[in-house]
């Protein structure tokens, strides 16, 4: 049996449960096309960036290489796909600038609502396999009021391993099963529930483009299944 | 030369330079002894307790043990005082509820003010021996609108020793000398200078009490030396 009263904090997936990814990229990519007239399937691109962020983490997930952060892991991800999308005359800041276009994606439309009815009641920090800079200059420019940024880079640990969620919540000071685990994936949740944590799903199916098929429905009995970030703040009693 | 446009972020002591930490402290104690019907001098109290802090750090600081939170050094130093200061018949929650005291420290009267203006133009992070779960309750309480709290706990490193100035700016993704350590005192910014960051001094006068002896005034010539958080706005172009 669930009860919101026991849940001190909600812990936050970022990419594609707060932030729009494939929406933020495409539209920096075509500004940026725009600007040194490049002919590019921004789109694909956007889809091809997205699909090498599993495998590059993979690498420091597996002790392959050491601790990497994740603007790291996209800059050399960007640096593979410049190629492959035949895009040239770039200058090192320019790419550097497109690097940083991860820290400047826009929530979806009921972020900024939800989480400040949320804030009144709960602490509100990420958990996100996000960095703390990209995480912290993402929040700024989007207005997102956390109060904690945690979860990968100060883990050192890369999600779904236990020790992001396990070593967020300590540095909450608080137990597992007083954090609640909020994510648009259902492996984030499967995680996190194996570790301890409460969960809450919200569905975001538009987050990988028309026709998505992944993640499109709970695939569990989620402690919490809401519509958006709204509608969580109702199911929560805020 | 000091150039105010080089600083992408403010990094803050928090006891002291941003809560006052005495009168909070004598102001909980009192209000406990009131219900317990306690004869206390809290104002001793307070200092004692605040007394036993570099100590029990030192102990981590030398490597004597591992680390430990500073909510769990606090719990240790309270029980020696209790037996110290002869306060009896508290139950173990009455103790824990007396030693989160340090979560529900009030900020000093211009503290709100000049940070909500700073966050217009700079990062705000705090860098603080206190735990990060310390840093936000007192945040939500205080209304202190921080990007990031980082410092010691996520470096597991006590200030003045250099990796808690290094890990902090190195998650907040910048150089050293992008980031502007705003202190009470003169110790921290000198070892936050010796390790590349840039120093703003901000007295507190009254942290200690009447008579207040030490940090009364600035010991070097600091990057910037303001009265108050809302003169080091407006000196940093706020």
């Amino acid at each position: 049996m669930f009860d919101a009263n026991s849940i001190k904090a909600l812990t936050f997936d970022v990419f594609g449960t707060v932030v729009d990814w494939r929406s933020s990229i495409i539209r920096e990519g075509q500004a940026l096309g725009r600007r040194k007239g490049l002919d590019v399937d921004w789109a694909r691109f956007a889809d091809a960036w997205r699909g090498l962020y599993q495998p590059s983490m993979d690498r420091v997930r597996r002790g392959e290489v050491p601790w990497i952060k994740l603007d790291d892991l996209h800059r050399a991800s960007l640096g593979e796909l410049l190629g492959e999308f035949k895009i040239g005359g770039l200058s090192e800041a320019e790419i550097d600038d497109l690097n940083r276009a991860w820290h400047r994606l826009d929530p979806w439309p009921d972020v900024v609502e939800g989480l400040t009815r949320l804030k009144q009641k709960f602490i509100l920090a990420t958990l996100s396999n996000g960095n703390v800079a990209l995480i912290v200059n993402m929040a700024r420019r989007a207005g997102l009021p956390w109060d904690a940024v945690l979860g990968a880079e100060v883990a050192r640990h890369y999600k779904p391993q236990p020790e992001a969620y396990l070593t967020t919540a300590a540095l909450l000071g608080l137990r597992l099963e007083q954090c609640l685990m909020v994510a648009a994936h259902n492996g984030d949740l499967k995680a996190a529930s194996a570790t301890g944590l409460r969960t809450a799903f919200v569905p975001r199916p538009a987050e990988y483009g028309p026709g998505q098929s992944r993640d499109v429905t709970p695939e569990r009995e989620w402690d919490v299944i809401a519509k958006d970030f709204v509608d969580l703040a109702h199911r929560l009693g805020c």
